[in-house]
């Protein structure tokens, strides 16, 4: 897997400031030689974190030429001091880069309710600058992370007429993953459980940038549970340059419906791999609805399954335990005649009209959960309406990292 | 604590069919010498073992004489041969007990999706007939359960005028527990994720019965969450068979007010040892919820922090984690201003205007947390909206024994 892009126009860093006890990267700096147009989403959780509450307010300018990342400290639940430090992280960065204020974008994730360590995240936003370079995509991709094991990175190429672009990103997040983010116009708030950076060379006019990033999101990000949990950071942004001059990309254009599958492409491989990362996951397991009345109760079935303790305690033990699957969408408040159900590993078909089909499916079924990523498919044969999520399994290690460490 | 309880004009017994491997106690009997009075709840959800829904027919009758209980495999997700099977196990009952059909009910728990044995719960029902007694109440309690460390009993003593009456009973529920029953008028279907059984020899009118056990068990047994997964077969089942001979209790009346009063605290007293027994379970949170917009705002919070996978494991890593009760309060979907939040873990104070109160309260709270038992109480300061749920800590054990066992 590539983990270095070079994306014309940006540069990147990602440096130690110290703020992690373990002296991993803790800090990222992302820079656009000009101007970028700007599209984000952030949480919709009623706890929101100082430095969401200032990128929301500064990506009103449509504009954003530098992102600056701290990990290892939230900066949430710490009140008016808390909004002075993301404040101050903002222009310093903006004094350094000799750029607008309001042109800068600040996120943070970990411990939440400890003020953040001023002086070394001033110190690091120093070494960030002095550290920027073209080349310094993957670093940049390891200074967000917390309890990931892996940095998570991705990225096409397209055209636009005979000018190539490329859409590359970073993302973060391993727990407290349920992100059902939206699109706040001209700026603004969606909600996600995640930092996830996008970057791209295209030319394309804002509102035409936020109309497919939030379609992107609503079919990626949004489509993907860890452990049900939402946090008080989550943010996912894209940057457009322009730098690579080409016609710009407008609504309604072909060359807009490329881009929007370009970008699909990218925000989907983040969201699996950040299902794949979720903590202690062991498997990635895709959970199609079918046959429901409408997409809307697809979608509140697939999440009562994926979110289910038992469910996915299930996927760890390999178990093709379907019942609890009955269970899950008996409890998600949706129409529903259970002896109309038929219910799927990958292909082999483990009950049917709501009743078992016996032990050598079953034997089969056990057989498709060994490997690390499989499918289950629940058909209602109610309706036409359907929906996908991800999900990952619920593992000792998950609890294990979780009853000790303090997010 | 008292695990028999002699319950006049009632008949008990639990035996071993040999439908659960272990060779456990696997049926259970409860007979009254006369019919009596019957109110019940059953689960809600849409996918209904074949038991509840016979029993929501036969209890439309009003009257019960019998119980037959069956653990170790649920007759859930078992089509019309479910429905023969479970109506079979009344006709059987019916038979060998000299009664009407109409009035036994019938309860199954255990494995989904697999045909009931139905030479062994054949047999098993006539060894249980047969070891009828006024002194099995305690095997009784022991045959209805599954993943159970052990039986779950509770009873009282009350009075009418100079008529004394005792309401006792037993309860299962180890995992898949977070009940919302509501009552089914004149017999019928309310929605719980456990059994239970409450037998009192009061004599009450029916409707009478029915409202009250219908408030106990919304204060009681809707108010746990051990893993949010709700059963497909979920019943609790009052019995008043009237031999004290008392006054009859009528609504309204100063009796009536005492025997709720009564009946709660049987149901506490079961509901409580369901959370302590859940399945892996090291510690009993009473999570409070207060200060909230109104009070079905203060149950959605308190059902969020109560299923937060997040909250659940550090309670179990005793660690006062409160930016994660906030994170689960934030995404509740409730008014909330995060700056007016108080958290406390018994007394300890360890947020206030939903900021941390110190390392010192921090080291106070994680010696709170050490008990088998505490109180998370969060206080929102909007409002006067609140509401107390019991639940568990997500725990190594409820992994390992969810990962392998089939429900």
């Amino acid at each position: 897997m590539q983990n270095n892009y070079l994306v014309k126009g940006f540069k990147f860093s990602g440096i130690t400031a110290g703020i992690k006890a373990s002296q991993k990267k803790d800090m990222t700096l992302i820079f656009s030689e000009v101007p970028a147009v700007v599209a984000g989403t952030f949480t919709t959780g009623k706890v929101v974190a100082a430095p969401v509450t200032v990128s929301q307010k500064n990506i009103r300018s449509g504009l954003c030429q530098a992102v600056i990342v701290n990990s290892g400290n939230a900066n949430a639940c710490t009140g008016k001091q808390g909004l002075k430090d993301a404040e101050a992280m903002v222009a310093e960065t903006a004094r350094l880069l000799k750029i607008s204020k309001q042109h800068v974008l600040v996120s943070s994730t970990g411990k939440i309710g400890v003020p953040l360590p001023m002086a070394k995240i001033s110190r690091g936003i120093t070494l960030a600058v002095e550290a920027l370079s073209e080349n310094q995509f993957q670093e940049a991709s390891e200074g967000i992370l917390t309890t990931d094991l892996w940095a998570k990175t991705a990225g096409v190429e397209g055209k636009v007429g005979k000018t190539s672009y490329q859409i590359a990103g970073f993302a973060k997040g391993a727990g407290m993953i349920e992100p059902h983010m939206k699109l706040q116009r001209s700026g603004g708030g969606l909600h996600a459980t995640m930092l996830a950076y996008i970057m791209t060379y295209a030319a394309i006019e804002r509102k035409t940038l936020e109309k497919i990033f939030e379609n992107a999101v609503n079919q990626t990000f949004n489509r993907i549970s860890v452990d049900g949990d939402m946090s008080t950071n989550d943010t996912a942004l894209i940057l457009a340059n322009g730098v690579a001059q080409n016609k710009v990309i407008k609504s309604g254009t072909k060359e807009a419906k490329a881009f929007e599958k370009n970008l699909i492409t990218v925000l989907d491989q983040l969201a699996r791999l950040m299902v794949k990362d979720g903590e202690g996951a062991t498997k990635c397991v895709r959970i199609e609805v079918k046959g429901a009345k409408n997409d809307n109760e697809a979608e509140k079935m697939a999440y009562t399954i994926a979110n289910s303790y038992l469910v996915r305690t299930s996927f760890f033990g390999q178990d093709p335990n379907w019942g609890r699957i009955m269970g899950a969408i008996g409890r998600a408040g949706t129409a529903l005649k259970a002896e109309k159900v038929s219910i799927f590993y990958d292909k082999v078909c483990v009950a049917k009209n709501g009743m078992s089909t016996g032990d050598q499916a079953d034997a089969a079924a056990k057989q498709v959960m060994q490997a690390p990523a499989f499918t289950v498919t629940v058909d209602c044969r109610l309706g036409k309406g359907q929906c996908a999520v991800y999900s990952s399994d619920l593992t000792l290690d998950y609890v294990k990292l979780n009853s000790c460490y303090r997010t």
